[in-house]
């Protein structure tokens, strides 16, 4: 496998052999490793001296079930420290049967010009591009699989990364034209400063991935598949419901964040639930499930269309339902879903925007509740008004542009669906992540709420540091084989199908790696982020949360007790 | 002495004794004794753990030459840190002669309404504020002097500390009526936050300061007053040209940023100079040499008046010129003055403010050179529109909001107006003072370009860091003994001078101090803020300018070189 390094200052493309060191590396450890290596932690994050690296996972492009994940690391705009953030679509699958163990986009050119990369067997050239500029990610993929075919992989930005919003993402095309969203941390404002509009993936005769013991690999796929479809979790309630089966979950567990953050129970949660959105997405003939990339078979994107039976949205999600919903006191599916889909279309993550909206009503922009005036904030962020780039830079940035002091975020990152006084073992991830507040980093939820993987009590602390601690240390691992996160849930609770994918792994690269290893792999990749974050400027004192989380939250009315002293114990490793 | 607390929370007021640890402390030594005592470093700076410490310094209130200066202390809207601000005005002499050695006013009371504070003889209260709220600066000084008599003490936010704005400034009235500011680090905004529109402070039938040996003490003073009268700043170049004296010097020594900081020389400089404002304010009848506050035997400020003779700004200092001037490439001194009065009505930093216009040009708003654009700008700012919110919260906030990524700070706090590149040792004290980008926490101009304590070349290291920590230290001491910065000029050339402000505050405390307890004292003032900011999250990375000043900047072509070890010897002390 080779890795591509596109320099944009002068739009030029060198090929490379893969490094020693990062021959083992694939997913989120291998852009934290380029990003750790190559990016000096100081370096302002839209100027030509951070970089953009996109790489699939170990196991994309192979059979494995859920191995689609892309990853994408640079200095994040919205944190200030490393990130990487991760995405469905075919992307990762392509780039890996090219053989591209990694593209890295670097430099930056001077002048207001956009261009397009395109890889496929022949190599990568870039272009300049000025038709699709300040066109919207469905505008762009539509047009791309017209010239291109549907089969063509696509990653794009839409107005925000090119207006270099820090709540910016990148869109990654899905077998079906849809959008999956390397969402969080202000990627896309990283791709607009490298003044790269989209990049296009044509894996048309493109070589494959080898695998050394093909017949293992099979076996060892299967045990995985079969693991997903057994568990409660991956087997039922995502694909019937999708993310959005937690509003009831979550909201009867106490810790649904609601009018931000004051109370933890929303008194309209069953109108914005997963169940209600099930039943009106059959009613108008949408789809309830479907699959962000092929090998999956969890299943839990879905198509959202409208009271007229036209598609609206798709990979409607838990976090954006929420965002958009309870936590702005908003009870319409249908004022949401037409804010997931502006997200989607202008380039921009749906978590921290729709946090950021609750932080404007609390600053009295609009009041709480207020779907169309919701609505008309997002077109401001289209339409890069004023008010706009305040509210597309995030919820931190809206929060001190408007002298508002309850603001939900850690590390500049808006804290996501759960209340950490109500569910402690995600207040303890959005604590200590590296990359900000993240529910994605670790999990806990499964543990605290789900019962998946044991139970650790979500009110008080016993056992809360170990759970995010572990499941911190096997996301990593996880993100970086390029396996969807879902996949936890099952792993979790049954060992066979973890040591299925320690078994694929071994199988496709002749290896003979243990479980252990697999963990240090995951520590690994998170020694590398902390000390990226360290030598940004990072201290103990950002792995804190926000002081009012220290009010008490109905209807446990529990605090959030944890001291700086235990917080700082969960790293010990 | 006493100690007035004043918990807005629910508008009390206690008097408490000086805890025997702060006997010996004023000004910033104890604003920043008490900040650190008392702030919880990680708390939001709006929110209601914050407080706003006012005092006035050791000699305040006395016959000592130039001790009339204010310090304001808080944790900084603007930086995140800690923070003190001073100003000269009538404030903080009153407090003295009041016996007040600190006002600290903590808490926030719940809703909107404003509040006032009251300080006489009898105690200090707080009452309701409706009239002037939303009131500028000068209306509140104004109506304030026509309610209490032109000799009350007056300190005010303008509308940008009302709505929070992270630059907005305390104002302080003069003898005249004319405003003073604690600029620098947004304590407007905490004012604001705290729901404190002004603070009046009456001293009539006060008891005035105790002074243990009134002959040693005015015998030191005059042998003060002398030096300050006969060296060649303090006693020629400031009382002629006030501050402004500098755009001329600086312009020939290549340090005086232009158009964002990308040159070192303004072709228009003649044009803004202070030779030149000198003749304009002679020829328009204005006041080209006026004094802050009663003792000042420099004399550095003006009074401008418009092509018609009408008052238009005071206290127009080289700073603001030059951020409003060279900075944004515009070269009408009137035009400059216009922007410093509406900065001053509305109470902002100007010297934040100045910058931030660079950046808005920088990023496109409204071109470089623009003069009547960027009065238009400061006038967003009154009317809090969103593009004045971005703008109101400083140069770095503008920065990102935009997307630009050359943006002078240090902290979050704007660079003021000496290029590092050309004048190394204020570059020196930029990266590494707790205040964030500061000339005035350590004025190695002094001894870089004006030869004034010796002479260290400006643009080579050798000699810098020495340079800068010893004058980080001096000038912590002389915030605390409440004298004026410019003091220092006098004392790096006259031992004798120095050792009359040690036998001063001698005389009046009946102690026996060194001159070594008074670099300890600034010494101490310097870790107790340190170790704030470290407790707030800020690492040895915080102390480091922006990459940008690793390019060259003509005249010179010299580049910011300075290795974080290096910098990082600087307090090693």
């Amino acid at each position: 496998m080779k890795i591509y390094r596109v320099n944009m200052t002068n739009q030029t493309v060198t090929v490379e052999d893969v490094p020693a060191e990062w021959k083992g590396l694939g997913g989120r450890a291998l852009t934290s490793a380029i990003v750790g290596k190559e990016v000096e932690p100081t370096c302002h994050p839209l100027g030509k001296n951070n970089k953009l690296v996109i790489a699939p996972g170990l196991l994309s492009g192979t059979a494995a079930p859920n191995s689609g994940r892309l990853s994408v690391g640079a200095k994040s705009p919205l944190t200030g420290g490393i990130k990487e953030s991760n995405a469905g679509g075919t992307a990762a699958q392509k780039l890996a049967r090219l053989g591209i163990k990694a593209l890295i986009i670097e430099g930056q050119p001077e002048g207001d010009k956009f261009y397009s990369i395109h890889v496929d067997k022949n190599g990568c050239r870039v272009q300049e591009e000025n038709e699709l500029v300040g066109k919207g990610n469905y505008e762009v993929v539509a047009r791309l699989t017209e010239k291109f075919g549907s089969k063509i992989g696509v990653l794009t930005i839409g107005q925000a990364g090119e207006t270099r919003m820090a709540a910016a993402n990148i869109s990654v095309k899905d077998p079906d034209g849809n959008l999956r969203s390397a969402g969080r941390g202000g990627l896309g404002a990283v791709m607009g400063a490298k003044k790269v509009k989209y990049i296009t993936i044509d894996d048309a005769g493109a070589p494959g991935v080898a695998i050394a013991d093909q017949e293992k690999f099979k076996e060892a796929a299967r045990r995985l598949a079969k693991g997903l479809r057994e568990h409660p979790v991956t087997g039922q309630g995502l694909p019937t419901y999708g993310t959005n089966v937690l509003v009831n979950i979550i909201n009867e567990a106490g810790g649904l964040p609601t009018q931000n953050f004051r109370l933890g129970r929303y008194e309209h949660a069953n109108k914005i639930s997963g169940e209600t959105m099930h039943d009106i997405i059959v009613s108008r003939n949408g789809k309830p499930t479907h699959g962000c990339h092929a090998g999956c078979v969890i299943r839990c994107s879905q198509i959202y269309n409208d009271k007229d039976g036209n598609y609206l949205t798709a990979g409607f999600e838990y976090e954006t339902i929420w965002g958009f919903g309870a936590h702005c006191c908003i009870d319409d599916l249908d004022i949401i879903a037409q804010a997931d889909r502006i997200c989607d279309d202008i380039g921009i993550d749906s978590i921290e925007t729709a946090v950021t909206m609750g932080v404007a009503m609390e600053g009295g922009v609009i009041p709480f509740g207020d779907g169309p005036g919701m609505l008309n904030l997002l077109k401001e962020i289209e339409k890069s008004t004023y008010l706009g780039r305040i509210l597309g830079n995030g919820a931190a940035f809206t929060g001190k542009a408007l002298g508002v002091t309850r603001v939900p975020v850690v590390k500049g990152q808006a804290m996501p669906a759960y209340d950490p006084r109500a569910v402690k073992g995600i207040g303890l991830t959005y604590a200590t992540s590296p990359m900000g507040a993240d529910h994605t980093a670790g999990y806990s939820v499964a543990t605290n709420v789900l019962k998946v993987g044991g139970e650790v009590n979500p009110l008080g602390k016993e056992g809360n540091i170990e759970l995010s601690r572990n499941l911190q240390i096997a996301t990593a691992a996880l993100d970086s084989a390029g396996l969807c996160l879902f996949v936890a849930f099952c792993i979790l609770d049954n060992a066979d199908a973890f040591q299925a994918i320690v078994d694929m792994i071994n199988a496709q690269y002749g290896l003979n790696l243990t479980n252990d290893d697999i963990t240090e792999l995951g520590k690994s990749v998170l020694r590398t982020e902390r000390a990226f974050n360290e030598a940004a400027g990072f201290t103990r004192e950002h792995d804190r949360l926000p002081e009012f989380f220290r009010e008490e939250c109905p209807p446990h009315n529990t605090t959030w007790d944890f001291t700086g002293e235990e917080i700082d114990t969960l790293y010990n490793f």
